[in-house]
């Protein structure tokens, strides 16, 4: 994976209160990685779902927000967000994928996905967005 | 909405790091409470998405989860978890509600809202979950 | 429940092949009711799933197309569709309710619910909907 | 696509009543296509959203069923069905697949997809199912 460097962002509040990074973007297509830390353990000692539900809707969200072109910055709003709890993580990081796979120039579809190092699949997800107009 | 002051528990990792509150509980509902923060937002300057899904997916957590005695703590496993984005919060404070809706000894369904103070309906969930076995 | 007479349609094809009527609608709020026949039976001779997820896309999508003339028909296309089965019906007939629960004039969410003539919660449903442009 | 026809069971009441087939199944796979007709329409003349979530619900529950045995027959409960529309479909198929992501013994996960005759992807789906014990 990678990402075109005049792309990156500085990253946003809660991107940096979690500590995540976008580490692949193209179109119809986006991943975010984040490290597995202390912070984000549920009452049960595990990582919240929250967690995963956060990075998951991240990756959508920019599988279908990209333009390639910084000065041309899509926004889309979540309307609806489905994620399924596979299994437990093993190892250090989860790394999230995200796919638009349809819609038009209004609304649009994504799947996404997460794994950990291992490869094994830890959540998956789909979801509906709502394109923002140009500010 | 009140809670037994016995049941409070200390707060775990990500509830320290997002600073959200359990306000209400009792048997097949709960209630957590959230300061809207700069902290929290995303690309766009709007509460992210995943501070939603955490919220949701903690209270109806709790509802399903309920036992009255704080020597017994139930835990429980979320399956599937589905939110839809219905508006923008105003005010400075995010409600998430959660109700345990059915299902019996293994697994349980829930739904769950978030209201801001003026009792707007900023986002509703269902979600299926599976009990964990007293450790 | 009851629906206005004026706004009574001819059932349509699905409709007439399952045979579900409409036996409430007013603004954002619709319900349907089916009974349970043999027909409509799965591999393991309970009423299938698909036929829940039918009266509940249905009930939903009717609950956000009132318009309370009959000249005027509104249409929807569903985006989302979640539906959480919770109990087996008793009795014969199904009963499906729909609210419009938030949205603008592009899209509505909606809820549902199904319930047997007991009154027991059989599943619950939420969903993402398109309105159609007047043709 | 095929099927190893010692594993084929007469036709149960719904699917005779809506007539889709199962044109597939291995270990954690499967495949059903159902003719578009004109019973299956809705009030806006297309094929009515039910009949995708039927066809989902189908395939990704046959798709974790496999056993390889006639005389083995596992079942599964639907737990949790979301459904995204994508695109309308051209042609004269649906066809459905399904496929069995994750789980254990007690339940598991599924995704699906249809897709027209065209590869045209119309609608996507995930599920929560639940085992049943051997009758």
């Amino acid at each position: 994976m990678s990402i075109d460097p005049a792309l990156l962002e500085e990253a946003y509040p809660l991107q940096s209160h979690l500590g995540f990074r976008l580490t692949g973007w193209r179109a119809d297509f986006a991943q975010v990685e984040m490290p597995l830390a202390p912070f984000m353990m549920n009452r049960q000692g595990l990582p919240h779902g929250g967690i995963h539900a956060t990075l998951l809707d991240t990756a959508m969200g920019f599988a279908g927000c990209y333009t390639g072109d910084p000065a041309v910055r899509q926004m889309a709003l979540t309307l609806s967000l489905t994620v399924n709890y596979l299994a437990q993580a093993e190892g250090d990081t989860l790394i999230a994928k995200g796919w638009r796979t349809g819609g038009g120039r209004k609304t649009y579809f994504a799947e996404g996905r997460i794994e950990d190092m291992h490869g094994t699949r830890i959540a998956t997800a789909s979801g509906v967005f709502r394109y923002r107009s140009p500010s």
